[in-house]
């Protein structure tokens, strides 16, 4: 096996961004491909994850992860292709999934490594069948504690994770109710993916009269992707011993200021309800189990997903901005 | 067994307060003593309990309960005497408590009323054997799941059930750190109830850094009795896993304005931790379990408490405010 004569083009964070991200805060380089030594791998990258979580790591603040420093290449989950290995058990051909970076090549070792089974997509690893479907099922069913003929709000409801919570709040017997931004993506969740109700938050009137109004036994678990008044109005209208996963933050992530608390907090008191954070790595012992169920509904038609794949690494710092100004429905992802 | 000569003394809810209630909010009436029928005892109260909560039951919002209707005579549980009985099993002169309200006498049936055991003084049983330590057991060991060798940090430390958190954390092998708002709550908590630090929160250079000086592994339960900045700062601290238990938002009650909500929210996240209300009235089952184990302590000399006692109940609207300007320490009890 020889090595490939292309180069490994980057994208590498210049600046930290205040607010929104702009062009200047990338940068793109063209670098040797790396070689990989003994018990590594060398990974052509295919597809890249783009994730909310992302804007975070570009702040210069410690948190579940480090941020990304001034000058390397951006962090980002992605399904490649072994194109040269020296790792007992893995050869060229081999689909991967790993924290490659938004970059063409990356080296990696044993530890850094999930091999993708064979017979599923790459849109699908990185999708319904990896962290995104992953997200969604430990959030919902563990932490959120789901029972049947509970009623499941969720926020962000048309992205990636958010479109997933909902089929499987429905998969699993319970009433799901969707936030989402624009008509179009309203539509998706109410024919396409057979959520009970779906609020749109941009043209709501009152959005506390319309949960209400959707939620009339109350909500027992909220799925809060997005922060902000929504979350705020999402604890007014909390059930009994009500369960409030936190699983991002989205409104609040280009904030200039620190961001805005749930004021209506004391709603978990008056209703001895839980407000729980999560992040999915917490649950990598049990992904074969998830992977499992979520694999079945794929296979059984009860699951079902919408990719929104860019073209070309290039264009991931405009992609990314997609995320964030509500034109981006079900996963974003570039193919690199 | 006759009817005795008195007059019943009230103390109805006159006007909603805006911000800390004035005297005017509250109307001092006197009515006969009522007649007990059939099934129903007369209980003489004798000690009235204050606290916290009862300023927002002043309020027009639903909450756990109702609020008090203006002309209602003011919610309040209280350890009385009966004086006369027409309940089966139930003799003049047995001690029982129950929500009895802020007047000399009232009428109560079985389902209104509980019996205090032989040998339990009327403080003890409004105090640590009572809400106030049922309270901090349940909030502390059950929603806060506190397991041994933990960090409990306490607000409203030198409060009725914030002194006995702190010292149920010391029986359970675990370091107390307290929060309070004089130098006197915190000599008491460090010199006599054997809390491992306190912060004087009003005399703190930086809050947040003599939480991070007093609790080096970080915060595992966070009770919090006052909302506001100094949750705000708790959270900042939390160590993985960690679980915030709402007790109460003393700083928020008197507020005109929404309250502040947690503007680090997000560390339940990035920490993984957990934010949860309770209602100790939640826990009845299991009261007696707690009542044994709070016994024991108290006979052991390991728990320790003070009594704050307001002779008159005509001096009781006065008495409410002082839990809210800092000058109460341990548990604010009226005798009647």
């Amino acid at each position: 096996m020889t090595q490939t004569p292309d180069t490994n083009l980057q994208i590498r964070l210049a600046a930290r961004p205040k607010g929104l991200p702009q062009e200047s805060d990338f940068q793109l380089v063209e670098e040797p491909v790396p070689q990989p030594g003994d018990g590594q791998v060398l990974v052509r990258n295919i597809l890249l994850s783009l994730d909310p979580a992302m804007r975070g790591w570009m702040n210069d603040v410690r948190s579940y992860v480090p941020p990304i420093g001034i000058g390397e290449v951006m962090r980002g989950l992605t399904v490649g292709e072994v194109v040269e290995s020296h790792l007992p058990g893995f050869a060229a051909g081999d689909l991967v999934s790993g924290i490659f970076g938004w970059q063409r090549y990356a080296v990696a070792r044993a530890r850094d490594l999930s091999r993708i089974p064979p017979g599923v997509a790459p849109e699908v690893a990185l999708g319904p069948l990896g962290m995104t479907g992953l997200t969604a099922y430990f959030g919902l069913l563990d932490v959120g504690q789901l029972k049947a003929d509970e009623t499941v709000l969720v926020s962000g409801a048309a992205g990636a994770v958010g479109s997933i919570v909902g089929q499987i709040a429905k998969i699993k017997d319970c009433r799901a109710v969707g936030i989402a931004g624009t008509d179009e993506k309203c539509r998706w969740l109410a024919e396409d993916l057979g959520f009970d109700a779906i609020i749109n938050y941009k043209t709501a009137k009152d959005l506390n009269e319309e949960i209400r109004r959707a939620c009339p036994k109350g909500v027992n678990v909220y799925f809060d992707n997005v922060g902000g008044e929504i979350l705020d109005t999402a604890l007014r209208n909390l059930a009994m011993h009500a369960r409030v996963v936190i699983c991002g933050a989205i409104s609040q992530y280009n904030a200039t200021e620190p961001p805005k608390g749930p004021a209506n907090y004391l709603a978990l008191l008056v209703q001895r309800a839980r407000m729980e954070g999560f992040l999915v790595m917490d649950f990598q012992a049990r992904y074969a189990e998830a992977q499992a169920d979520l694999g079945r509904w794929l296979a059984e038609g009860k699951l079902h997903y919408r990719e929104d794949v860019v073209e070309g690494l290039e264009n991931a710092p405009k992609a990314l901005l997609r995320l964030f100004d509500g034109s981006n429905t079900g996963k974003l992802m570039v193919r690199i």
